[in-house]
C-alpha cells in the first residue's frame, strides 16, 4: 500500500489516494488539490469502500476549508459540503464525515482537518480491532475462503474481512486463502488478490464455481467476508454471491463470520427483507474490462450479443447461516449489538 | 441452427458443422474436404460435445474410405482411424464410434457412410427422447436453472439438459430459463444463451452468483444439467458449479435433475470417489476472450497480476443431492440403469 499504508491521506491540503481504477494492472497515488478534484474522485470511484470514502469526503472539506475565500467563507465550506454529499448515493459514511467535518471547518481549515483526520484513524484503527479479534478465529494450517473485496483499500488501512487475514498470515500462521473472483466485478481477483499480494499472504484464484468442490475436499477451514449492511436481527447483505457461499459453509460445517465496522450495523432495519437489492446494469454481466497483452485496458463481450442479462448486485444472508460477526468491539453471535 | 437443424452432417464426403470457436458472435460453418480437417477441426475444438464430437468421427472415417487408395485400401483406412482417435483424449464417444465405423470402412465408404448416418441419427434421436420425457417435468410459468452447456451444438440436434427446455417452450409453455454464465469459460453466456436465442426461448444469462437469490425469490422452479460422467451409484461429475447448484436447490427443496444419453453412464465406475477431476490451466481464470466494440476478438487479463489461479474444470454432485435422471429412456431414480 501507499505512504503509511493508507488507501488516502491528507498532507498541506493535498489529498492522496491510492487510485483503484488503474489496479490491479497499475499502482498509482492520485493527488487531489482541490476539493472538487477529490468530489470528482469519489464519483469516478478512484476511491471506493465506504471506510475510505468517508474518510475522503471528510478531506475534501478540509480542502474546501484551506480554499475558502474570507470574505464568504461560510457560504463557500456550506456549498462544498453539498457538493461532496452529492457525490455517491449509498454510502452511509459519506454523509456522517461530512456532517461530522462541517461544524469544525465552519470554524477553521485547522480545526476542520483534526476532527477528518480523526475519522480516517478512527476508521483504520476499528479495521485494526477488526483484525485483532479476527485472527483469533484462524487458526495455523487454515484454508480460508473470502468473497469480494473488504480490504484496507476499502476501509482506509486495515480493512475488515482482509484484516483478520493479514493479521494471521503476519502473526507467522500458514494460512491459504481462497479468493472467489466474484463476478460480475471481479473485486476479488482483482482487489482482494492484489491487497494479499501486497500483504505477502499465500492465495489462489478461484471461479466463484470452485468453493464447493474445496469445502467438499476439506480445504476451508472458515469462510469470512465483508458485508454492506446488517440489520438488526443479523440478517446480512453483502455483495451477489456471499449467500451461495454461507448455504455451502453451513453444508459442510464450516464456520461462517461477517467483518464489519460498526457503522455497517443499521438497527434501524429489523431484518433482511427490508434490505432493497440494487439491480444493476445488464452489461456488467455482458462485458468485462481488463488489459490485453500489450498493456492496453480493453473492454470486451463475453456473452451472446442478442441475449439479456439479470444484475443482482447484492444478496441477504439470513443470519441462520452466519456463525457470527467479527466487529471492532470484538467476536458477536448475539445482535442487535 | 444449419441445415437440418444439426450441428454436423455429412453430404458427398464433405463433413458440414457449425465452427463453434467463432460463436456465438459469427455463425459460420466450417466444411471439412478431408478427414484429416475433420481431424483438426475436433482437435481445434470447432466441433466440441461428447455426442457431436463421436458423429464428427465416424464421419471423418468415410471420408477416409471415399479418398483411400484402392491398392492400399485397408492399411489407409487403419491409419486414418488411428488419426481419428487421436485427436482428443477423453470423449468416449469418439473411440466407440470409431470402432463402430471402422469395420464397415474397411467393405465400402458407402457402408461406411451408412454406420456413420447411424451414429448422428441414433445421438440426435437419444436427445429428441431426453426431450420428450423431460418436459413432463416442466410446468407452464416454470423458472428454470440451467448451468454449463449441454444443448443441440453438443449432441448433434437436440442436447440433453436443453432439450427438455426447447421442448417446453415448443409446446407452448410459457417459461423463462436463467443462465449460469458458468465461469471461467463461459459456455452458458456463450453457447447455451446463443442456442436458446436461436429457439426462440426467453431466457437471462446471470452471474454463477446470483442462482441462490433467484432461489430464495422463488424464481427457479427446477434446475436441469447436463453431466460430464454418471457413476454407478448416481454420483455425477459435470462442470464446476454444478455442485454449488445443487446443495442450493436441495435448500430450498427445488428438484435437481441431470439430463445425459446413455453414453455418459459409466457403470464400471461405482462413485464419485472414483472419478478424477481433471484441473486445468489457471489461465483460464486469469484471462477471458470474447468481442471488442469493433468485432476484434481479443483476450484480457481480469485478475492481478502477481496472482496464480486454482481451476478445477469438474465437480462431483453426490446422487443424494440428485432428485432424477432424464434418460432416452425416461425418467429414472434408481441407478444403475
Amino acid at each position: 500500500m501507499q505512504k503509511n499504508n493508507r488507501a488516502v491521506w491528507i498532507k498541506r491540503s493535498k489529498v492522496y489516494l491510492t487510485d483503484q481504477t488503474k489496479l490491479p494492472f497499475k499502482e498509482e497515488v492520485f493527488i487531489s488539490e482541490t476539493y472538487k478534484e477529490t468530489c470528482r474522485a469519489i464519483t469516478d470511484m478512484l476511491v471506493r469502500g465506504a471506510g475510505s470514502i468517508g474518510a475522503a469526503a471528510g478531506f475534501a472539506l478540509v480542502q474546501a476549508a484551506c480554499k475558502a475565500p474570507k470574505e464568504k467563507y461560510s457560504d463557500y465550506i456550506k456549498k462544498a459540503a453539498e457538493d461532496i454529499k452529492a457525490t455517491r448515493p449509498t454510502a452511509r459514511d459519506l454523509f456522517a464525515a461530512v456532517e461530522r467535518v462541517l461544524p469544525k471547518a465552519l470554524i477553521s481549515p485547522e480545526e476542520a482537518e483534526k476532527e477528518a483526520q480523526k475519522i480516517a484513524d478512527e476508521t483504520a484503527e476499528a479495521g485494526k480491532h477488526i483484525g485483532k479479534f479476527g485472527n483469533e478465529l484462524i487458526k495455523d494450517g487454515f484454508g480460508i475462503l473470502t468473497h469480494c473485496n473488504a480490504g484496507p483499500l476499502a476501509l482506509v488501512e486495515y480493512g475488515s474481512a482482509l484484516a483478520p487475514i493479514i493479521k494471521a498470515h503476519e502473526s507467522g500462521k500458514k494460512i491459504t486463502v481462497y479468493v472467489d473472483e466474484t463476478r460480475p466485478r471481479n473485486q476479488g481477483a482483482k482487489l482482494t488478490a492484489w491487497e494479499l499480494q501486497k500483504a505477502g499472504v499465500p492465495h489462489f484464484i478461484i471461479a466463484d464455481n470452485a468453493a464447493g468442490l474445496l469445502m467438499m475436499r476439506g480445504k476451508i477451514d472458515i469462510v469470512i467476508t465483508g458485508a454492506d449492511r446488517i440489520a438488526a436481527n443479523g440478517d446480512t447483505a453483502n455483495k451477489i454471491g456471499t449467500f451461495e457461499k454461507a448455504v455451502l459453509a453451513k453444508e459442510f460445517n464450516i464456520p461462517f463470520y461477517i467483518a464489519a465496522p460498526d457503522s455497517t450495523f443499521d438497527n434501524n432495519c429489523p431484518s433482511g427483507k427490508e434490505i432493497e437489492i440494487e439491480e444493476r446494469n445488464e452489461n456488467e454481466v455482458l462485458f468485462i474490462s481488463g488489459e490485453d497483452k500489450n498493456g492496453v485496458k480493453r473492454e470486451i463481450r463475453i456473452a451472446n450479443p442478442a441475449s439479456s442479462a439479470y444484475n443482482p448486485a447484492f444478496d441477504i444472508t439470513p443470519v441462520k447461516y452466519i456463525t457470527g460477526f467479527i466487529t471492532s468491539g470484538g467476536i458477536k453471535k448475539e445482535l442487535p449489538l
